[in-house]
């Protein structure tokens, strides 16, 4: 098992403060798994107090022996009741913080009018945008980590072949590409931080299932397999001269990359092959323009004017329900920041990551491509390479 | 596909209406999925106004097609825009609620401070416990769901031994339960309600990893594959003569059952065999206390004083650390009530179903059972049948 590094945790925990400093707020209380991971590099039940300046405190709950072992913060204590919070931040010199920061976009109303309680003196503020930007740079120790999902994902992708036959369902091929994910290490868990966005392991998905929209916020859909869970893979057979769309994130050590192919036993129409090329000049010509300092609003312009160019603003990021966007930022959950969307101004900057999909949908079905991608400082790396072509199979 | 019949959602918003009525709540906003899908018959973007009298409002965003397909409801109309509920609501006679039911125990705080702008004149209340309360009891109709995930895990199960071979690692082992699941419907996602409570199938786990407590509340934890998902399979070797627990929760048509068996090849030394069948004996006995009107506090405590009195309260649930249940509700979601806890007051109704799973962990591993029940008028039906004792292999 691999620990996040001290150094690590200090370099990532002292951006965070500068940002804290630089809002006025006098800490941040961390309790959503995915930040908790990120700050203290592992998940227990557990509040991680980051001040403004100053040594970090990892307060545990469940699994105390655990955080001691997995985290490499230096001060990690037991907390069994969280109505000791105020009095143990007392008691690590930290008094009542005025204006105390708080995972507002996540946590529920009812954790949040506990921590009123707790905290009545204090002004509790939303500290997700903080995190979220702090978290939206990876550094090269989580550039590894994407790079290894990326290379799981290679390892899948190229078995796709191997287990496609015409007459399948659309379930059972996923059963394949999830079985050979989670053989290889997946951890059977993909992390999103907005509310309600369930997913499993991703789409698996052929011909007019992939123009169906579902409450997920992407371009393709999915029936699905019961009205519980409407997006995704559904009971449908995969034929010949249809896109077999296979939209996956690839799970290491907690750190995900997304990436979408077009598989095809036979020939696809000719409509959809010129769509498929359309959306590979966006990917290259994203690829051109992105560099630190474009914003996420230009680049989507720039995808969305070159659909308009080739006639197919009506197929672009969806049909009868498009998505606002063209890529989103990915790591440890699969909605983080940058967004490729329109009017975004936040400014792509070294060391960013997200995934780009310029995809086209039809009702017969979708084409396009998603490659995750890391902002250099002369433009974009992907990482998720591979065959870029819709992959014929006879 | 399968859609929740019109009379079977009427009945559900009917209960839940004269929750409502008795809190004196003038209504409900329904935004959450497992929630949605339960009073609608459908996941969608979607707000569901469930008024204390009149017909329920669906206002779907995305996708209203799939909502009219899907869900049987008879008021199903678009809504873009969040900020048009009030309009919404009082152009179908519901005017403005006075009091307003929400699920405050799942909703983030950012969502929340939207519905206060935009009910400034309303009491919002937290509607959670009625909500949780009206879904603990199953209709029929929820009991043949909740009979298929049971039917989906006795095949899983009965084909674990087929897989088992010594060396093999726990993730090995579990990537062949899940594809299992998978390939038979399964759709890939169990649904929890708590916070942070994030699991994918179940755990596969054995020896000493059993005994390995997680952030997640159950008396097994594993000790996962990394440090961002502190739980379930990691990459250790089964071995002969030692404890294997397959802990799984089997969804179909949305609905799971989490079921539990000890596997072991060889023998298991003679003190694990003891407490297995001590755990038997206490699930038996359950069986025969529980009935309507019994609390879930009486049949903790029952549970609890046989281990005591087998000298075995220390392994109880846990040992190091322990859960202080020793049942849990199932259904849409795995943390549903009723709970069978210390001192809850809660009792037993008909038509109720939980998840009972008497275990004993050890630094050696862990033994003990678990099934998903019905409480019917005269007792409990056991839905998750299978042989209840040790399944040993050559």
């Amino acid at each position: 098992m691999r620990y996040t590094p001290a150094d690590e945790l200090q370099r990532r925990i002292a951006r965070f403060q500068s940002m804290l400093c630089q809002k006025g707020l006098d800490g941040a209380l961390i309790v959503q798994n995915a930040d908790l991971f990120y700050f203290s590099g592992t998940i227990q039940r557990a509040h991680l107090y980051i001040p403004a300046e100053g040594k970090a405190l990892l307060m545990v709950k469940r699994n105390l022996e655990r955080a001691r072992q997995e985290s490499a913060l230096e001060q990690i204590v037991p907390l069994d009741n969280p109505k000791e919070l105020p009095a143990m931040l007392d008691a690590y010199g930290f008094g009542v913080p005025a204006r105390l920061g708080l995972e507002l976009d996540v946590l529920p109303v009812v954790h949040f009018q506990r921590y009123q309680k707790l905290f009545a003196a204090s002004r509790l503020e939303d500290a997700s945008g903080l995190i979220r930007t702090a978290r939206a740079v990876k550094t090269p120790f989580e550039l590894e980590r994407l790079a290894e999902a990326a290379e799981l994902c290679r390892i899948v992708f190229g078995s796709v072949p191997q287990w496609l036959r015409e007459g399948m369902t659309e379930l059972e091929l996923a059963a394949e590409v999830e079985a050979c994910f989670r053989r290889h290490g997946h951890q059977g868990l993909t992390r999103t931080r907005g509310f309600n966005m369930d997913i499993s392991y991703g789409h698996t998905l052929s011909g007019a299932n992939l123009a169906m929209p579902s409450f997920f916020e992407g371009p393709i859909g999915g029936v699905g397999l019961n009205p519980s869970f409407t997006m995704g893979s559904g009971t449908k057979a995969i034929g010949r001269d249809e896109p077999i769309m296979v939209d996956q994130v690839g799970v290491i050590d907690g750190y995900g990359v997304d990436k979408s192919r077009v598989f095809c036993m036979g020939r696809l129409p000719a409509h959809l092959e010129r769509a498929h090329s359309v959306a590979l000049e966006i990917l290259a010509g994203i690829r051109e323009k992105a560099r630190p300092g474009v914003t996420g609003g230009e680049l989507f312009d720039y995808a969305l004017q070159k659909a308009k160019d080739y006639g197919l603003a009506d197929h672009f990021m969806g049909h009868k329900e498009k998505v606002a966007f063209v890529g989103h930022g990915v790591g440890i959950e699969l909605d983080e920041l940058p967004v490729l969307a329109k009017g975004v101004g936040m400014a792509l900057e070294e060391g960013m990551v997200f995934a780009l999909e310029p995809k086209f949908v039809f009702p017969e079905g979708a084409v396009g491509i998603e490659d995750t991608l890391v902002v250099r400082a002369n433009g974009l790396e992907t990482i998720t390479l591979f065959d870029e072509g819709i992959i014929y199979l006879p």
